[in-house]
């Protein structure tokens, strides 16, 4: 099977986040061809509606490897040079929103899954929300295979990972996410009467410094140093004669696997409280860290990467985070997949010859993992 | 003269800042018919139009005394019991947009002018721009009166500086005002590859958590210590993941005579390009601090204020900046005027007894002052 028809079929279902409906369509087709069994399945009922998923799997006992990914998009945006959803090849690119993020790895997936022995058992994971909340979709997957007492012993995500050339990296790791507010309340006032009022300015000033001097850790073999960002600010007060009633700050951490997302929150409210004791401060943890340490899955990527490209891959934990953060709670995961550098921008393109090449090393990957 | 019916034509003539017109006939007939000779003209050309300014003058030669004040008023806001616009009286109160600030003023310095010897020298420098920008009022009728040979000896201003009882107050003083703009550049980017971008708001936190530790000065005898407020923090980055571009912070300083408006704007911007080499800082000075030492003219007040109500007036320099801070390079200025409780408030109101003691007392100082 030739994935370029498929994946031009996957880019022309328009699925920008969350998707559903014809773009799983297109997929369900194609593994119903292949004789794999098709589940799928709505979870949640966020104001945008319900999340679609899709559970397909083939075969039953021995190995058991999945690939997981995901069929929405971000939005494309404006300036395209064609229309994002044409899915038409130009000077050997086909081009369309999702082209490496990452429709043409499914693609690739599915024509690998048709060239791969009928022995062990394969599965596809795919949701439709991974550029979103990512709520409903990869955890109710998840959710969904403990159910069916389905559980995977190896897991690909094919997100796109390689960064100049065509199998340069794989990812065994990702650092976690969390993202934390600060609200500080004050008195208003006139700067001319300040022990009338109650600045929060400066008592935000002081915890802010503070937090900035922190060193979380050192990085790690695996891993690079865990880090704060101080993503905005906000008062809003116009008048600059008053002394204003709270001050904001938003602050995004991406740290490693020596760090857990909560401990962050707990230590930064702890800085807080000693420079505005009337502060609030919440945190979302989007993800925590994973790693799965270098051992058989990468050695067996690696290999198969290395047969098709000549390439030996970097083992990375770097950039943001993706679904594998959930399933590698399942089994041993890594992700490796097409060239990211379009990937999220106009005129997002894949080269027909890297998704022939994906294809080959997927399938080189299934007949490895269910012949093991 | 009763000032009630004069300070009444004055609150009906509408005046929100900058005053024009009809607030000004009632002013120039009033003046006129106690054989004021009445110099109004307009300047400046802003987008507001131009500002309007009276210069009233009578007799010629000996001591000259002045009075200052401005016919302009803030808007008057939602929630009053009545029109604000009515000047009627309701239990003894005189209710109006600037009945205290500073129409009702304004009308007991005319009416004890008409109980004044005519000797001397005497004038009423009325501005309809104090409550605005203040830029084309009282510094134009300060170059009138330099154009036309006018040097008035001795100036009193007559802002509502009474705090619980008429008379408790005399203004000797006022702190200069400044704002400072800090405006810190970066390089946008992703929280997830920080090296690739340039976080502003970690120097931003830096020069302000120095900025907050500068004690400018302990006060002095006259003054208050100067006092540095943040009014406003702005980063305006609604993403969670994106390192911001820019990061800005706003101060206003109030600071008293041992400081001046430029050196306290090269202090902030010096610290600024420690931490923040690339950033802007821009600078206001809306007034420089201003003092006339206990003296004569503070002397000649007080007894006024004494002999009427008992009272032995506080010499102060606290509250906000005034046209006094303009009026200090022409000659000794100093400020009396009624309670200050309603100012800028709904509701605004003088009792009318304050308003008759009032007129008394700036009599008395107008006769001490031309006989001296
Ligand atoms: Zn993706
Ligand atoms: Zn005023």
């Amino acid at each position: 099977m030739n994935p370029l028809p498929l994946a031009q079929a996957l880019l022309r279902a328009e699925s920008v986040t969350p998707a559903r409906g014809p773009v799983f369509d297109v997929a369900e087709a194609a593994l119903a061809a292949q004789g794999f069994h098709v589940d799928r399945f709505t979870a949640g009922e966020a104001p945008d509606g319900p999340v679609e998923n899709l559970l397909a799997v083939r075969g039953d006992g021995g190995p058991h490897f999945a690939f997981a990914g995901h069929l929405d998009v971000v939005p494309p945006g404006e300036g395209w040079r064609g229309d994002p959803w044409s899915g038409e090849v130009r000077g050997g690119l086909l081009y369309g929103r999702g082209a490496v993020d990452m429709k043409g790895a499914v693609a690739a997936f599915i024509a690998a899954a048709d060239r791969a022995p009928r022995i062990g058992t394969l599965s596809l994971i795919l949701t439709g929300d991974e550029e979103g909340p990512a709520v409903h979709g990869t955890r109710a997957l998840i959710t969904r295979m403990a159910e069916r007492g389905l559980k995977p012993a190896q897991c690909l995500v094919g997100e796109p990972t390689s960064a100049r050339r065509l199998g340069d990296t794989v990812k065994i790791g990702r650092r976690g996410s969390v993202n934390i507010w600060i609200d500080v309340p004050g008195r208003q006032g006139h700067v001319a009467y300040p022990h009338l009022a109650d600045n929060p300015i400066p008592k935000l000033v002081a915890a802010l410094r503070e937090i900035d001097a922190i060193e979380l850790d050192r990085g790690n073999r695996w891993f690079q140093p865990s880090n704060i960002e101080f993503t905005d600010l906000h008062v809003g007060n116009p008048a600059t004669n008053v002394i204003p009633a709270a001050a904001t700050a938003r602050l995004s951490i991406r740290f490693n696997d020596e760090q857990r997302g909560d401990d962050l929150i707990d230590r930064i409210r702890a800085i807080v409280a000693r420079h505005a004791p009337q502060a609030s401060v919440r945190g979302i943890v989007s993800g925590e860290a994973f790693l799965t340490e270098p051992g058989p899955l990468s050695t067996l990527v690696s290999a198969s990467i290395e047969r098709r490209t000549g390439l030996q891959p970097e083992l990375s934990t770097t950039g943001g985070t993706s679904d594998a953060r959930f399933l590698s709670k399942l089994c041993p995961v890594v992700e490796f997949g097409l060239l990211n550098a379009t990937m999220h921008q106009v005129d997002e393109a894949v080269a027909v010859d890297d998704l022939e090449a994906l294809t080959d090393i997927y399938a080189d990957v299934i007949a490895r993992a269910l012949t093991r």
